[in-house]
């Protein structure tokens, strides 16, 4: 058993300065100090700092750290069509591992106890995930050429194969690389399955034109018609999602993923948070992939959503950064499937992120999540906790493998792939 | 003497392999390591590290860190209302040292150098700077409110009267605080003096409006019209700068300092980035005070001055990392008057940070610039350096104070202010 006392503890009711215990995977207690304490293996006098639930990186493509500061600056379908694409095509088990680790090496280091993943080579991912100890969940990416068949596969295999840490959602890679048939069958196997579906919806303006060219609809409203969101769900970017498919969205409790950072960076626009917060659209946040955006922030991500907003209402008082954190770290957590680790609470996934209060950005604290949203950064990450586990703290990985290892694979299948 | 070797070095032609040594306060060798060495007082193997001349933050007000996280999300007038002036009417030379500390603390931990500093309390915040080796530059904040004469004791006392670190611009408020009068009178003075003159400049669309309805003209061609920018000098902020505005600075040599950060959470808007690009204005970057930020980031300035751009021309192509890196450590430089601190050479003063690149956010090692534009930071700073003395190292500060009796007093007067 594992006691954190003396600090703040970011609960759903507010920063309390409540005690953190945990059992195993999970929290057993979370209130003031007792006199009837068990034996603890460690206690972790936290001298002022706050423990806050882990954020969740509710839409990345993990896998794709070897693009990193090798595929800017470039408009969007050159990007895809020279930088991205060809060199995805290179891509093995064994590369694609070496990728995904130093992702997970980065989120442990940013404070993120869980990702929502699309990517390619799925088993050595959840292999890399149970291995390690790090909570992911697998969306499918099937496009037009797969066998979409596969789903059920897919999301038995993924659910049920690789230990209580990984799971699956059901999901396509986006309504243009997909079809009205692929797209009927998803709806035959969400229904049988009674699960939500996920996908890539309306990240660029010519995405949602063009669906509307093909099926007369935008692609909310063609997914919705199809019964896709009869059990829920939501989309990756959503920017550009109009009145009506906010609507369909509040009225299914679908889930909309925040990718500000990636829409910036690939110039695609700016998320309407001023709409949704009046419609109850629920939020999540994301980082996307290494290739977009470039780095696994949810700082960063939290604080552009607010910045953004402001600018779009050409309003200081726009954005809410209470609600943005809310997003990031339990908004996350449901969106995936993972209510579990939503928050801090007997009970609960011990998820947990350690924030550094001695740092001067966080200081004075005068208001902990204005703070964490406006000033904070991954340097105030002191430790990452998942199911219990201390897998990064103070610099150090826990993760049965060396950090420097990691880079050495990392960095070789780079230049193989990238400059080889 | 100090030997940085077996790392990366951050060179005007670009990242080298070359070794740094340091003699005093300024760089004595850069280039391969040699057989013929000095006896060094340390020697600090990089490990593949890279060393950078440090970031200039070249506008903000140090000061202000006792109302971060207290004042945001409000409109611009309210904030200044309500929020700001009558907190700072509170200010004594006590407590705002106590703020500005905090802010210094902030600087060393984010891999920032020197700042360009506009507040009150001058006498103490060069007293701080000098007896804890921090580099700054005084602007003069001088409003309607002010007996302009007092212009000549300022540049005069900050330029001379607090050693080597310590220095002075000739500087107002802004135009809307300012009249024509004070004006002229300040034409005098910078000519007599043959010095650049400083203000905000171009702020808001409304400053712009106003100032055209009394002048008859913007506040650029204004000023350049009165003779202000006869010994150049710059602008903060700058974000409505017309095409004859541009023009001006750029023949002129006039420097427009980015805030970007800032002018996101006050929702004022994006600085012009392809205009100014295209005619060649030079550039440097600031963070504003914390109060209008709220961290003092250079690496966030310099991601979301280059994410803005992108989304403002709608082109992922937009922007140039490289050019706003080096607008954040050399523009800035050579924007204060420190053109002795502008690079990584022989001659030049050793004001330099660390960036530590066994960080998962700094991997794939294939665009050293890129990774620090789009992946970097304040966690990536390892030592800042200012003068040949090192300030700051591995989370600890070398200023003869301890960091935590600092936040104390901030916390202290923030109470008494803020909350009192």
């Amino acid at each position: 058993m594992i006691r954190f006392y003396n600090g703040r503890t970011l609960e759903p009711c507010g920063v309390t300065e409540n005690e953190i215990w945990v059992d195993g995977a999970a929290i057993s207690y979370v209130g003031p100090g007792r006199e009837d304490m068990p034996a603890f293996d460690r206690q972790i006098d936290l001298g002022g700092d706050l423990v806050m639930p882990g954020f969740k990186d509710a839409h990345t493509h993990s896998g794709m750290t070897f693009l990193r500061s090798a595929a800017d600056d470039l408009p969007l379908h050159e990007w895809l069509e020279k930088q991205v694409f060809p060199r995805e095509a290179k891509l093995t088990p064994e590369s694609t591992g070496a990728f995904v680790k130093l992702a997970f090496l980065e989120y442990l280091a940013n404070g993120i106890t869980a990702c929502f993943d699309m990517y390619y080579h799925t088993d050595e991912f959840a292999r890399i995930a149970r291995d390690w100890g790090f909570r992911a969940v697998l969306c499918g990416s099937f496009t037009v050429g797969n066998d979409w068949s596969e789903l059920y596969d897919f999301y038995d295999r993924y659910n049920h194969g690789f230990g209580p840490l990984v799971s699956a959602q059901l999901g396509f890679h986006a309504e243009y690389t997909a079809n009205r048939e692929k797209l009927e069958y998803l709806s035959k196997v969400c229904h049988e399955l009674k699960a939500p579906v996920w996908c890539h919806n309306s990240e660029t303006a010519s995405e949602v034109r063009d669906c509307v060219a093909r099926h007369g609809m935008t692609p909310t409203k063609l997914f919705d018609t199809l019964g896709l969101y009869d059990y829920g769900g939501g989309g990756y970017h959503c920017i550009y999602l109009n009145d009506e498919d906010m609507d369909i969205f509040a009225r299914r409790g679908l889930w909309a993923v925040l990718n500000a950072c990636s829409n910036g960076k690939l110039a695609s626009g700016t998320f309407h948070l001023h709409e949704a917060m009046e419609k109850g659209v629920k939020l999540a946040v994301g980082t996307d992939g290494p290739a977009s955006n470039n780095a696994l922030d949810m700082f960063r991500e939290m604080y552009l959503i607010n910045i953004m907003a402001k600018l779009r209402q050409e309003d200081a008082a726009a954005g809410d950064p209470a609600l943005i954190l809310d997003a990031a770290v339990s908004g996350g957590a449901r969106a995936m499937g993972l209510d579990s680790c939503d928050a801090i609470a007997p009970g609960k996934q011990a998820d947990l992120v350690r924030i550094d209060m001695q740092r001067p950005n966080m200081r004075p604290v005068h208001n902990v999540v204005k703070n964490l949203v406006y000033s904070g950064n991954p340097g105030n990450v002191r430790m990452t906790m998942i199911a219990g586990r201390v897998l990064y703290e103070d610099g150090q990985f826990f993760v049965g493998e060396d950090a420097q290892s990691v880079y050495r694979d990392a960095e070789r299948y780079t230049r193989q792939i990238v400059t080889g």
